[in-house]
């Protein structure tokens, strides 16, 4: 089994918390990857959704891109990058979506070209964080646009103190994140499950 | 070996050549990532760089991040990658440099923290495609400023009818491409080395 407790203990030993909402990972997942936590997302995704069909890995860039694609060489599927565009013109053969970020304030609009998702796919969606859910909503709606099947939703770092979690799981989505942090703060974090 | 002729391969049948300058590998390396092509793209960089000292791989965001990643799986040392910055102050613990992309006529600030790389470091830098080097030559300047040792820098498409990559052997970085095209059109791709 892919070992949680190691991720967990790197996220305290080597995360920033900043404020209450900010968790800066820098060292291992968002600026510099660590190969042993990639291995451990990798399979951690593949114990929990292998053996249900996935064709294909849907994330965004661009750190998700890294571990969709340790998720992806364990299920054996390709991986598809959602680009964020800043272009005002949408040409035809894209799904995009409106994805709000919170940490910098802005909207941009997500895009993925239709040739390389259809109605015959099954698609697990992958990304590093939860936090709001703007983005994995975004994600939502490009697959529901191509008609694919949505097999689920994997995240590395769920904030369960925020509330995108908690609608996605209302919403009938399949839901399943790594590790969930239940509080943080400058005296540490703690995680859901560790009583 | 890697086999390098696959990659030629599946540049010939499935990139989109745009005019005589814009190549599209969207099917395989910049929007969906085919694991058969990223695995030859990994193991032709081990192949080229073991053995030197590797201490980590720079690359850029976002499609740098999934080969810059296949590369240290098989090097096993961990991905550093540069991001892009529109922000107008400098915190005093990257580094930057000023890089301007042609195809999306902007120019941008890419930052690395000087947490992750130092003067122990000896570096290998990777990247999708080089055309004008700009995206190289930032990453450059990244790496000298830290005062890390450049092993090399690992390229998966080299444009050779482009100026970046003359210009950097000139300069004496020791650069490899796995493919270099020497021309394309309508009338298809071809590769240095294919007579």
């Amino acid at each position: 089994m892919a070992d949680m407790k190691y991720l967990k203990d790197r996220i305290r030993a080597d995360g920033r918390v900043i404020g209450v909402n900010i968790l800066k990972v820098d060292s291992f997942l968002n600026h510099q990857l660590d190969l042993d936590v990639m291995s451990v997302i990798g399979r951690g995704f593949a114990e929990r959704f292998a053996g249900q069909g996935v064709t294909k890995i849907l994330t965004i860039e661009a750190s998700g891109i890294a571990c969709a694609l340790m998720a992806a060489l364990e299920l054996k599927v390709p991986v598809l990058f959602a680009k964020k565009s800043r272009a005002n013109t949408q040409p035809e053969d894209l799904y995009t979506a409106q994805v709000k970020s919170y940490t910098k304030e802005e909207t941009v609009t997500i895009v993925a070209s239709q040739r390389y998702m259809t109605p015959q796919d099954r698609i697990l969606i992958i990304d590093d964080f939860l936090a709001t859910g703007e983005a994995v909503t975004g994600l939502l709606s490009l697959v529901e646009q191509s008609q694919a099947t949505l097999v689920g939703v994997g995240i590395v770092v769920e904030k369960g103190f925020q509330a995108g979690g908690q609608r996605l799981r209302a919403s009938g989505v399949t839901l399943h994140s790594l590790v969930v942090i239940e509080e943080m703060g400058p005296d540490g974090i703690r995680f859901t499950g560790d009583h």
